[in-house]
């Protein structure tokens, strides 16, 4: 077997990302069509399945044996990692897309037999590209990203929605709040992905939801990993690539400290906490 | 007296926030000396106090009678809001400033005998420039931002900080918790400017902070009154122009909305607040 050739399709992915990215932005100028999928929060639009299918085509083209996983479900039905697998959010943050015209990504992570080998995030309108082949570094646009190193709860700055600390389906409020509490600040962005992506950055220390799904997260794992950052499930396990997952990702020492002594204490004390897994 | 010509100021103002903005921006190649005041929340950094600076002097010398209330206190000992009063936060949003190297800005209110005549917001990185001249109506860089129509709770984005729905020091976390469950998301940045900016802009429904000072939300009070949005303190009386304040801005409806089912219920039934007034 040849030796799969990861810069050209790097190199082949990041040119159809920011055609992708010149198109949606290019659409502002028409009236966003909007559709209501199970309910309001989850917002899905035109130029959401235009995107996936733009990608869709294009991969099949050039590269007819690799598999798409993505939000739309036009992709291929995959219940195993095997082989090469885009998996794609063509609009990551699309209540943001509707509501903002800005603050979404697209998102996309290239796997090959379950380990992550690309992974890029396009901040469409803020023109930021996050991405690394890996074992090369990570970037944004041509800077390189540093390796990240410890940093304490005091001095981090955590991105987490303002719902994990109220009264909601998944966590008991009290498990987050003393984070909050003793972080210097929190952010929510609505994205997840680029949310990830600022972790890599160093513009965020950690990040916590309690449900995502491949797509939202698949590109910045591979990001991650790049820069030595981690990503578990919200108890600490192993993400599954497949299927929708707590996620909570951050610099290790810092993802260390607040999954043994304000996650796992909540555990012990019993406050509910309900994980996708 | 003569008139006053606005639109001289306001060119004068955009150039001096733009210049200001391509200097910041290049400090970034520089390490950033960070300093501390009275607590590691509250960081001010060398580029902070250069910058205000560099206004105050170009201020003095094309407007010597106009005075300036600053965040760094280098300004005018300002008790009153007689005359023209330019109100300067030379980096709104420091912690993002010394974390993030983008989501701050610039923010510049210029009042007169205490009635906003021009507002500027620039999002230094992001490079958007929001501002508006009384009666003119309100832009983003060269877009025309739309007066404001009325939104419900559970459609709209409100920009709202997850440390007041945890324990806090002055609101009650039970009385913002319902909003936050209710409405369609939340969102946190880190910048209040910004935040009000993008009330204005359409991108968020309202925004609540329990504790702002003047040059927080004097460029943002400008802009939302151009665009038909309101801005008061938590609980709905009008902001002191020389005080620190708590805030509560927003498209109008759903600022009364808020107000009247959420805040004024939780004071009626004793839950604890405490406002800046």
């Amino acid at each position: 077997m040849t030796e799969i050739d990861w810069r050209e399709i790097d190199k082949q992915a990041k040119q159809w990302v920011k055609q992708a990215g010149e198109q949606i932005r290019n659409s502002f100028t028409d009236a966003i069509n909007v559709d209501y999928k199970s309910n309001p929060d989850d917002l899905v639009t035109d130029m959401d399945k235009q995107t996936e299918q733009f990608f869709i085509k294009k991969i099949h083209q050039k590269f007819p044996d690799h598999r798409i996983l993505g939000e739309e479900g036009h992709g291929h039905d995959i219940s195993t990692a095997e082989g090469t697998v885009w998996i794609i959010d063509p609009i990551d943050g699309t209540m943001n897309f509707v509501h903002q015209q800005s603050h979404f990504a697209i998102s996309i992570g290239i796997y090959h037999e379950g380990v992550g080998q690309i992974g890029l995030i396009y901040d469409v309108v803020g023109d930021e590209l996050f991405h690394c082949i890996k074992g090369e570094g990570a970037y944004v646009d041509n800077r390189p990203l540093q390796k990240r190193t410890p940093v304490l709860l005091e001095e981090s700055i955590i991105g987490l929605n303002a719902t994990w600390v109220t009264k909601n389906h998944r966590i008991d409020p009290d498990i987050l709040a003393p984070v909050v509490r003793k972080a210097r600040g929190t952010r929510s962005y609505g994205s997840a992905a680029i949310e990830l992506a600022y972790i890599a950055a160093g513009r965020l220390d950690a990040y916590l939801s309690m449900r995502l799904a491949p797509w939202d997260f698949a590109a910045g794992l591979v990001l991650l990993e790049e820069v030595g950052a981690v990503m578990t499930t919200v108890d600490g396990k192993p993400v599954d690539l497949l299927e929708q997952n707590s996620i909570f990702a951050g610099e290790p020492e810092l993802h260390r400290n607040i999954l043994d002594n304000y996650i796992q204490k909540g555990i012990e004390k019993d406050l509910y906490i309900k994980l996708n897994r």
